[in-house]
């Protein structure tokens, strides 16, 4: 299956029988596509799930093994898109997941507006401030940890407008844009309802935030218990140690 | 000192040789008030410090073992003034603290606007939404709890005339109100530079959040590592024990 010669197949987590193929040179799944998938409510109401920037797939990947709703991953780069797609093949998750290589402003090619029960993101955390006429010099990286293609906002609206009313928005962002989040998220109608902070170990200042919304949720905000990825040791927490099984 | 039956005197913390008097029926010292007190950025710059609805002074009091810089606290119930006032004289704390019987939106009759360098508040965290006409049959400790004299808007609006440029804004909240404070603040220009949840213990989800701003003090935030205010067997953490040394 592996195509490139910078591509790599690997084991996905502890997850029984998954492989996954990265590539060096391109955004590989990390611990934040890890907290955000088990971050997303799912219940009775979850049949669709849209994932905005789904790189090689890894957030799909990892729903498939929290629910049956039908997954689709949108990613703009060609490269990430057909990975994505192979990796769900080797899976065996055709059934349950789509690959669409599109930009995600075109969303409505592909969807009914307020027609998807969750919309779930890991996406760039870092404002561009480069030349974009420059971008042919840019290493891929660049694009899937900077705001090129797509910016918060964009991301936002496009949630919005593909989730029907009462559906679930969740993201992984960084602690210090939060207050660009929930505003952006008002803005766009998703009301914010649930807060946590990851913090590296006890002690140490947030690191990355996960956030979830409800589209038209009202009021009522919480901020759950922080998670710690590590223990003082330095070594994955039993919290992160159980998400990976 | 004490000049009522419901009052008595306590030693208040474990502060060498400091006394408070309250009040049964009133607001009485909490563990938000410490917690604020500990929280204000305090530096060279601080000489002046405003605590809005003071109560019986605890905060005055807690600041002046922090810092030399001058304290005023205002209050508006009467009886919560006089008890301020009677607990800085028998801590001897005269020439440091004063105490304002006023309406905190009476401000500019005792304060030159943009005069103060830091202003610290814990404020009612609840909403009234009684019949304010009923008033005089609400017991003291619903004026205490609840936006009655005060609202977020009052106190935050008082807190941005009082402050200089680069002036700190610290105050204690609820989680739930969290996003209606970052909204006031930054409309009355008061940058958010730093939050800190506080969890009754581990795996809890906050109830009290500590907000830190800046007038006019740009972009940039920070999420400081949780506080746990018990440990694991109900007591104080070792963390809240420091503070009442």
């Amino acid at each position: 299956m592996l195509q490139h010669e910078k591509e790599v197949m690997i084991d996905f987590l502890n997850k029984e029988g998954m492989k996954i193929i990265q590539r060096a040179d391109y955004f590989n799944f990390s611990l934040d596509s890890v907290l955000v998938s088990e971050f997303l409510t799912i219940n009775r109401g979850t049949k669709k799930i849209v994932d905005l920037g789904t790189g090689n797939g890894s957030i799909p990947m990892l729903l498939s093994r929290r629910s049956k709703s039908h997954i689709t991953g949108i990613e703009i780069q060609e490269v990430s898109a057909d990975l994505a797609r192979r990796n769900i093949e080797i899976n065996s998750l055709e059934e349950q997941v789509d690959i669409i290589h599109d930009n995600m402003k075109s969303w409505k090619d592909h969807f009914r507006p307020n027609s998807v029960d969750a919309v779930i993101t890991n996406p760039p955390f870092f404002k561009f401030e480069g030349n974009k006429e420059l971008l042919n010099d840019l290493d891929q990286l660049t694009y899937a940890r900077h705001e090129i293609t797509a910016n918060l906002e964009d991301i936002i609206s496009t949630a919005s407008g593909l989730l029907r009313d009462r559906g679930y928005f969740t993201m992984v962002h960084r602690p210090d844009r939060m207050i660009e989040i929930l505003d952006v998220m008002r803005r766009y109608n998703i009301s914010p309802k649930r807060l946590q902070f990851c913090h590296s170990k006890l002690g140490k200042e947030a690191k990355i935030i996960l956030v979830e919304g409800i589209k038209y949720g009202g009021e009522g905000l919480r901020v759950l218990p922080p998670l710690y990825t590590h223990d003082t040791n330095g070594k994955y927490s039993r919290e992160v140690l159980e998400m990976f099984k």
